[in-house]
């Protein structure tokens, strides 16, 4: 009876939109933490970033709507025998007494996970589709990023950022799979997982994305307070390009693991997994940054920078494509448009007319603040309205252990290394304070979410979901502390800073 | 066995984006849509606006992807009997030979064009959804048409603008309804239609979106030429407010014609119509500035204008909340965001900070130029990808005569009547100017799109879509000439033009 009252309405209200209620539901999150972080910044409170806030209302706001919401009467999740369709078709067409009815697919589901489509409605909706966090949130965030790294300190350091970034990731990987393996094992020993569940190319996979640090508060904090550059650029560079390469890493391994035989990581696979890596790591690279290097030349050799609006248009949509490319042709956008990004700061910016220069400028910030906040907003939603949570403790204590020493793995033989070869050595202060600074957030999270189908992604989308918070909350509240603690100067004029260096130079 | 494949590659394939190929055309189209009239501004040729340079790279890629793309093998179009199927579920999980696929509802179909269905998938893909229309390209436009309202001189016509908005769109709407229900019923005389395919109704709902003028093409030259504001604001005035009547018109006769009789169109109809317009157009435009006086609230009182980026994110945020609650409540969200635009320029831009006002006013721009495009492009392609086009010759030059007489007596006659009580007289060449100005577009474009499933509403939407290509192309293009020929003075600065009359005042 219901059903068909809702039927009819919605066969009246052409205008209705459906989403409707859900997007508001998300405006007026992020409305309460923009006038909270205004009101934290206008008093100097700096152990909440917006991101930590916009995390708090999503947590609240997905309690009400768990507990507060009756589970409706709908019925979702009836599951109907249909040999006679075709597997995979895109658009399905049926007829229910004569009146036909078009479909869209949307995925295959884990015959496991059948029962949690049958519950609440409310909390359904609520949950969107992950590949929306890699198409729409992520490239913004990403491009915004390689958009607004500093020039001149990026590339002094570029050597170092690099092995952070690449050998630094890889490494991280690596250990917390090896560390996470050791766990599982433990698991199987006591029972709580069963042998088969849960392979070795599982906890490396969840090493990849386990290694992508979003130290957004911790940089926000550094931004403001002027810490030292040269700490910030390497912080900053490292966590920019380690997103792209715990990305690629992740693919690479998911692109191997065989269906038919998970249990094997043998030579073989690891080659080919590195095969993989650097072919699309390459692939997009190029995909980029020739996208970036046609947008230089066009805004070089037309006049278009008379008319700021549709220079604004060309930069805009130049480097949306070198996203939609590199989706298209298999490789991933999000990597492409981070060189993207890099490529238009280091030569298109400076052929754009001065009011494009802050046009393109905002814009990004605009899309990042949105993208960005949306993000932690629903990472604190996800935590009550996911249905298909696996908490495990001993789980969740190695993932804690594993993270914690895969940074210490990282940084510091690394550091060790590069200041073997640097004239200006990273101090012992600088390695503790990035070793601190290993935050997981938006990539990490756009990782995990990706596949929750079975039993051990599930597990490690909590686990991840977890390790977010506990690294948002926890090290980034505790930054400012941590900064006088290892008597890190701040206040520091980046320009006057270079005066200085150019005096020694010529001097 | 191609199937199978496309299946495999989707699985492998985590990362592909289907819309990638689709949103890259676009893209593309944009590009070449920018380069081109960077072009013909450049060299002063103010013959093509950019939408209509839009609309031409839409026809020619509408031809391309007609009639180079080969019709793809997919299986698209079988309707398959499933009686035990409820109607109107949002989900369907089908269980195919132990597989469980989730399928989304999408819409109603009905049985004629199942037939469309089993057509070139290529060109299937590159028809978006017509809620994409009213949900994301139009109220970007209508809003920054509402926030860039020049309110001096609008509320010095205030009274004209209004008059020509509701008492000349309703007369357009009847006279063209009038004029159609002539045609059609010489249509059914000649047996080019049967009797009972076509309504009063539907000929009322036809006057209705053909009663939305866009006169987008026009007023970019009056800007560019600075044509005398008068003028200026009337049309601009016009245009805004009768977008917003023409969407609530048509909602209010598509609710109201009967399925069961849709035959009569009696008084108590009449004023039922007119009853729910005066309902719907109240609640939005209460919706709409209720969000603007929160907003201007909230920057009054609070300090947020020390951090741009918030202002500018609240400010946005919570004119898109009035879209969405409108939307939620059951009004129409565009006239809701239309008016919200208007106060907000009128009460929150004046607390705003100098940052925020110049980023919100070019985000808004911005947002404009790219949906405004976006919308011309695809009705470019619609000629040729739109898989149930009817065209009828007599039909099509009823509307050209319907819409041509409605105009008139849109604008003469009321033009009369305000002159009567008019200190400063609108002049008969800006009368001729007006009239000439009555071109077609996105609104009605998108209130034509909304609903394509019957006969009559596809022979109505290929109408559409010819008067937009001949009123943007031919009168947008003999704008500068007309306004020649009427010796409209141009090259006036509205800001000379204001001392001239406060120093008349006050002498």
């Amino acid at each position: 009876m219901k059903l068909r009252k809702l039927q009819s309405v919605k066969d009246e209200d052409h205008f209705y939109h459906q989403g409707a209620v859900e997007l508001l539901v998300f405006n007026f999150l992020l409305i309460l933490t923009i006038l909270t972080i205004w009101l934290f910044k206008n008093h100097r409170f700096r152990f909440l970033h917006e991101t930590g806030g916009a995390m708090v209302y999503g947590l609240i706001m997905g309690l009400i709507l768990r507990y507060a919401t009756a589970p409706s009467d709908f019925e979702i999740g009836n599951v109907y025998d249909c040999d006679r369709l075709k597997a995979g078709l895109p658009t399905l067409l049926v007829n229910i007494t004569n009146q036909v009815y078009e479909y869209q697919y949307r995925r295959e589901i884990n015959q496991l996970n059948v029962n949690a489509h049958q519950g609440n409605a409310m909390l359904q909706k609520m949950t969107f589709d992950p590949s929306i966090f890699f198409n729409v949130l992520l490239p913004p965030i990403i491009f915004h990023a390689g958009y607004s790294l500093k020039k001149r300190h990026f590339f002094r350091n570029l050597g170092s950022i690099l092995a952070y970034a690449f050998l630094g990731t890889a490494v991280s990987c690596i250990v917390i799979g090896l560390i996470m393996y050791g766990f599982v094992k433990a698991l199987i020993h006591i029972n709580q997982l069963k042998t088969g569940d849960f392979h070795f190319t599982d906890c490396l996979l969840f090493g990849s994305f386990m290694s992508a640090t979003d130290p957004v508060t911790v940089l926000a904090i550094f931004h403001e307070l002027h810490v030292d550059t040269d700490l910030y650029t390497l912080l900053f560079g490292e966590s920019v390009l380690n997103d792209a390469v715990a990305i690629v890493l992740t693919y690479s391994i998911s692109i191997y693991s065989p269906k038919e035989n998970p249990n094997t990581f043998d030579a073989a696979a690891f080659f080919q997994s590195v095969g993989n890596f650097l072919g699309i790591f390459a692939g997009s690279f190029s995909m980029g940054s020739a996208y970036a290097v046609v947008t230089a030349l066009l805004t070089k050799f037309t006049k278009l920078c008379e008319f700021p609006m549709l220079e604004t248009g060309l930069f805009f949509l130049l480097s949306w494509s070198a996203f939609l490319s590199a989706e298209a042709a298999g490789l991933t956008g999000i990597v492409a448009v981070l060189f993207c990004g890099v490529t238009q700061a280091h030569y298109t910016y400076n052929n754009l007319s001065a009011d494009s220069k802050m046009r393109t400028k905002q814009l990004f910030e605009f899309m990042n603040f949105l993208a960005e906040n949306v993000i932690f907003c629903y990472m604190g939603l996800a935590l009550f309205t996911f249905q298909n949570h696996i908490f495990n403790a001993l789980f969740i204590f190695g993932a804690f252990v594993a993270v914690f020493i895969a940074r210490a793995c990282n940084i510091y033989p690394i550091s060790f290394i590069l200041n073997l070869g640097r004239k200006q050595k990273i101090p012992k202060n600088f390695q503790h304070m990035m070793m601190f600074s290993g935050l997981r957030g938006a990539i990490a999270f756009a990782l995990a979410i990706r596949d929750t189908e079975s039993q051990p992604k599930q597990m490690m989308f909590t686990t991840t979901l977890l390790i977010v918070f506990f690294t948002v909350w926890v090290l980034g509240g505790g930054t400012t502390s941590m900064l006088t603690w290892l008597q890190i100067r701040v206040g520091i004029d980046p320009d006057e800073d270079q005066k200085i260096e150019t005096a020694t130079q010529a001097s």
